[in-house]
């Protein structure tokens, strides 16, 4: 018989927040603690003294975490990573007082990322798009959800998502893929809409199902948007090609997305500042989680709240997410992210953290990830910092020392 | 006779945002540039066509910009950045919903600041300032001022200056330092502000005045700070010590501190949301600047905005910065605060520029840095950047590619 099979690497000298549900404080907090890691998952999480060795019989690799904490992995559940230009001469154009005619006179709006994102090539997009996932994973993002959404043609959506699915092979980040089609009516179908939902039912989303290119398929629900019987046309052809759905709704008003996003059992609702207790309610029974976006909240200066609290009352996960976008959330920071859910929505900075890990792996529908537990993929932040609270308060400061990737360890400083 | 003395480096294929003040546009762009550098000064700055000779017979070395942009080296005016502990617990407390009195209970508030900084030796003070000076030269700040006013006694305040000075040994950076010992009531003065101020103005400003410790003095004017006539007492010592003046003033309510300290021809007046339009006159008469710091107003979530306006009819030059501190603004990010100055305060991406290098270097009496002009000091940054505008734009993004401190090239990558 052989010996049993060593781990392949041991953390110790750090706490850790486990972000378990319904554990004894918010952080699942465990003191002196240790975390066991074999073929990228997670064998042992909980106090150095329950060990069940000597440290040297149990890993291959042990490494020390330098006294600070260790999170899961973070998970940014909303953005829109993959797209052509920027718009930072429209956010200046504005700041000078130009009219929003004038701005789309001079090429602005989502047209101009539009026209960008179709003409670059998949490496020019690629080439683009790695600063922008490089900022979130020098804060300890593991796990990055992508949204196509720029192309609105069959051809432009599946350079997006083959783009998406590129960067995971030239980046330590798992991707998830979402197939956004109907995020505008593009150019050359202004003014049917109905027309551009039927192409894509019948046509772009089959296509991007069959190639395996999306996880998830997603729509903007909204006044300057799609309405609800055109959401519901796109979410029954997802169905039809066994995808699950995401919604961006209640943003700018209440068309009662959030429920029609729940009725078809629906991944997440996303931003969500004018959802009233019924569309709560019906995320709630569904297990539909919110996704909030504090970073758009900033930009568009917005003022009406997310109902944060009917949402805790009526226990919907809140994930927390940057929206990185061109046009209303240029955000490539998810910790600032946790800086404004706080500051902006008054979550505590429990909340927020659960937010980038727990809830916002419900939001993309992975149970293997979230939470530091035995079982769950080796997806590890260590932080040089004293107390997790410390992640929501300091602006601006990135205080990752290692990240885990599946149990692989990049960009370790050993901490002084 | 020898040939005449090559320059020791020489700056190509980039486009310069010179920030000269005048220029034909906002920037004072120049593309296609080049920057020619000797014994840490500009000497050359303008059209590559215009370059005094072939590139090889110029200078000794020759760097490419990569396409990428040029301004000054970021100037952060007003900081806070040397001090003992953290308040991320006071943060979370207050979002659970404790109280001022229960936060206080728990030893929260200034109080707790001036304990961690008393208790802290010179080189644990240095350790955890070091993170917070080092996530800023990541974005390209080349001077930065830091203030004490944590220590509240002679020989706490000497401390926090001397490690301010310190910092500029261990680091790229030029420091200017700030005796702020008119910050707070010390807990053992309580209720005796004249009496602190008294020995202030006898014991500790001379001290550090005679060490050369300080670069300039400060106070904070408020109801719940310093009167107009303490405020003017330490003004007073200041002048016979021959200190120039700046002053946190009309944060919280209009005081009249700005008034007061143009009249002592002062460096700046800093917050001022509440200034109005009889202080900004006397202020543009005295030439004393503006410092705006968005990073306090978004963590203390005002709404009551500086006058804007106010200040750019009447050329008073308004600086942007971070207000580092544990208390009211823990941001460690240059950068975000061009952002929120454009978002919160309506600035433009060139007045949100202007404010952290022309702007800035008024704010501080410098008049040798924040233009790339000949004569001033070799402090350049090289962003990988389209246009200005972006770094405005961008929210958490940090395209900085190469730092040049006093001709000295730090952290350089190549630009792909
Ligand atoms: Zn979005
Ligand atoms: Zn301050």
């Amino acid at each position: 018989m052989p010996t049993a099979a060593l781990w392949d690497s041991l953390w110790i000298d750090l706490s850790l927040a486990t972000m378990v549900d319904g554990a004894a404080d918010a952080y699942g907090a465990v003191p002196d603690a240790a975390v066991g890691v074999k073929d990228g998952k997670i064998v042992f999480a909980g106090p150095r003294a329950a060990l069940p060795g000597p440290m040297e019989s149990l890993a291959a690799h042990v490494h020390s975490g330098g006294g600070g904490w260790m999170t899961p992995g973070l998970i940014d559940a909303h953005t829109h990573l993959v797209y052509g230009g920027n718009r930072a001469r429209e956010f200046e154009m504005r700041l000078q007082g130009a009219s929003y005619e004038e701005i789309a006179r001079a090429g602005g709006g989502i047209v101009s990322t539009v026209a960008a994102t179709r003409a670059a090539d998949e490496d020019a997009l690629l080439a683009v798009a790695l600063p922008r996932l490089d900022s979130l994973l020098a804060e300890g993002v593991t796990t990055v959800e992508i949204k196509s959404g720029y192309g609105l043609d069959t051809a432009s959506e599946m350079k997006m998502l083959r783009v998406a699915r590129r960067l995971a092979e030239v980046r330590p980040v798992d991707v998830r893929a979402t197939f956004l089609g109907a995020h505008a009516v593009p150019p050359e179908r202004r003014g049917d809409p109905d027309g551009y939902i039927d192409q894509l039912c019948a046509e772009t989303l089959p296509a991007v199902a069959q190639a395996g290119l999306a996880d998830a398929v997603d729509a903007f629900c909204e006044g300057i948007g799609f309405s609800i019987d055109q959401t519901r046309r796109v979410f029954e052809a997802a169905r039809a090609h066994g995808l699950p759905v995401k919604l961006h709704a209640e943003q700018l008003s209440n068309l009662g997305g959030a429920k029609l996003v729940a009725a078809f059992g629906g991944l997440s609702a996303d931003h969500i500042e004018h959802l009233d207790e019924e569309g709560v309610v019906a995320m709630a029974r569904a297990g539909t989680a919110a996704v909030l976006l504090p970073g758009a909240f900033y930009a568009l200066r917005e003022t009406k709240l997310p109902p944060i609290d009917l949402l805790r009352r009526h226990g919907v996960p809140m994930a927390l997410s940057t929206d990185n976008n061109p046009g209303t959330s240029p955000v490539c920071s998810l910790l600032l992210m946790l800086s404004m859910g706080c500051t902006f929505f008054r979550l505590t900075p429990a909340e927020a953290l659960a937010g980038v890990t727990r809830c916002a792996a419900r939001a993309l529908g992975l149970s293997d990830r979230g939470v530091i537990a035995p079982g769950m993929r080796a997806d590890l932040v260590l932080w040089g910092i004293d107390h997790p609270a410390e992640l929501s308060y300091a602006i601006g400061l990135n205080p990752c020392r290692a990240v885990v990737n599946a149990g692989i360890v990049r960009a370790p400083r050993i901490l002084s």
